[in-house]
């Protein structure tokens, strides 16, 4: 049983998932707007008991898939992160000695079965499929070998990027990785129990059932522990933050020539123990 | 009158300023939490009205000043934007065609009159003196004609940078730009009303009395409805949004040998019809 948040009706609810769709328990749980302040307060078990064994509120096919947590005080992306990834720049630098960080905005993603929005502005929109960790507890400065009990849950990220904006600038990426629902998060969030969720899981992405990514968290240049306790150095980390931990070798930016997405394509971002994210394409 | 954000006995409040001190307005208007609820309201002119002629409810010394938009979406800042500033970077590279951008955590600063927080990671604290707008009326593609009427009131902003971080990895500077109140955002909003409010004023940064920054916004590679625009062809801008608008050529990196910020100095941030932004440093 995961945890969902979708809209019905033109309202948002948060819930857990059931056996052919979805049942809201945000009508059970009114003290918590969201799925942060479910995991604010504690409540992943209570919530998750609260499910259990219980049909489905909502069907697949009458509601949509919201990102999880629709409003995180950050989301945080790490770049050039798996092995050949550093190659691609092709600009003769050593791999870096700490990671690459960059900030996106909660607008910037859709949910799971939503199309990723391909802007007027460019051609160029690519995927990268990643494993997002939700943070569960606060810390500042966080230990190593503590930060895996600081994660809540595991979820899929698509970070989509409009590439050609990504260079606009002398340096930061934060026009290509930003443009409003250009990527996703979801389906849902797994909650996290145990390490081997993460330390060495496959992570795969298709596009229109293409193999196009393919890599184990294991080969992670900086593993996700390393992530939190490096990040949580500078900025304290708070339940709900999102960490998007970093894609493999393969986007299409790296195909000679490049190869975009376009309306009328798949993508499917998949983990071992995650579930597949899936999301078409629309132009805006 | 300013819009105002400060706190008091533990307990954070919204409001103006008065003589001698600020006037809590929060307890008369429960239905907005911060002022980014006021200003999602539209409702600066009837909270300024409420305001008139009254005195202070707290005066200076029995309140601390909070960031005036304590729970922004987004804080986006402008990179290189002062002419100087690319030459700067010596990496031989041409004015970029597009202005750089990166995000900033409201976490990262501090209020006015508190000190900017100096970690024990580094000793390279800088500051860098900037005007903030903070915007007003939503817009996605906003044009430049129409941009500078989406600005609710402008600010000061101390974009505080651990400067080694900046650099440690192969782009992005999100690491050094986002230490915990390693700057600053004050003191007030001052409500904008009229273009000449920002388009050509003069803009000032003084460390222990000494003039280290001083320029003028009509110098600006990247006007602020130029940013307004830019920006907002990738993300929506909401209401309570801040962009940070850049900084000319001075900063304490840019001496030689470089000079960092240290506990004891105090930090002044002022523009022309905007006020001082002041600030002491402190080790964490």
């Amino acid at each position: 049983m995961n945890l969902v948040t979708f809209s019905a009706d033109g309202k948002q609810h948060w819930g857990v998932t059931a056996a052919g769709g979805v049942l809201a328990l945000s009508p059970e749980f009114p003290q918590w707007n969201t799925l942060r302040n479910v995991i604010e307060a504690g409540a992943i078990l209570r919530v998750l008991k609260a499910g259990q064994g219980r049909p489905a509120s909502h069907p697949e096919g009458s509601f949509t898939y919201d990102i999880p947590i629709p409003d995180p005080e950050k989301i945080i992306c790490v770049g050039v992160n798996f092995p050949d990834r550093n190659a691609e720049y092709k600009d003769g630098q050593d791999a870096p000695p700490f990671m690459s960080l960059f900030p996106r905005f909660a607008r910037s993603f859709t949910g799971h079965g939503q199309p990723l929005i391909r802007p007027p502005e460019s051609p160029q929109l690519d995927y990268e499929g990643e494993i997002a960790v939700i943070i569960g507890k606060a810390g500042r400065r966080i230990p190593e070998v503590e930060a895996l009990s600081h994660i809540a849950a595991l979820t899929l990220c698509n970070e989509g990027t409009i590439r050609d904006w990504v260079r606009h600038a002398k340096f930061n990426v934060t026009q290509g990785k930003n443009w409003d629902r250009s990527g996703s998060i979801g389906p849902s969030a797994v909650p996290f129990t145990d390490p081997a969720q993460i330390t060495d899981i496959a992570l795969e992405t298709r596009v229109n059932g293409e193999l196009r990514q393919q890599d184990r968290t294991g080969r992670m240049l900086f593993p996700v522990a390393r992530q939190i306790a490096y990040i949580s150095t500078f900025t304290t980390l708070v339940p709900g933050d999102i960490i998007v931990t970093g894609t493999p070798t393969g986007a299409g930016a790296r195909f000679d020539p490049p190869v975009w997405l376009k309306p009328g394509d798949t993508v499917e971002v998949s983990a071992e123990g995650i579930g597949t994210l899936r999301n078409g394409v629309a132009d805006e």
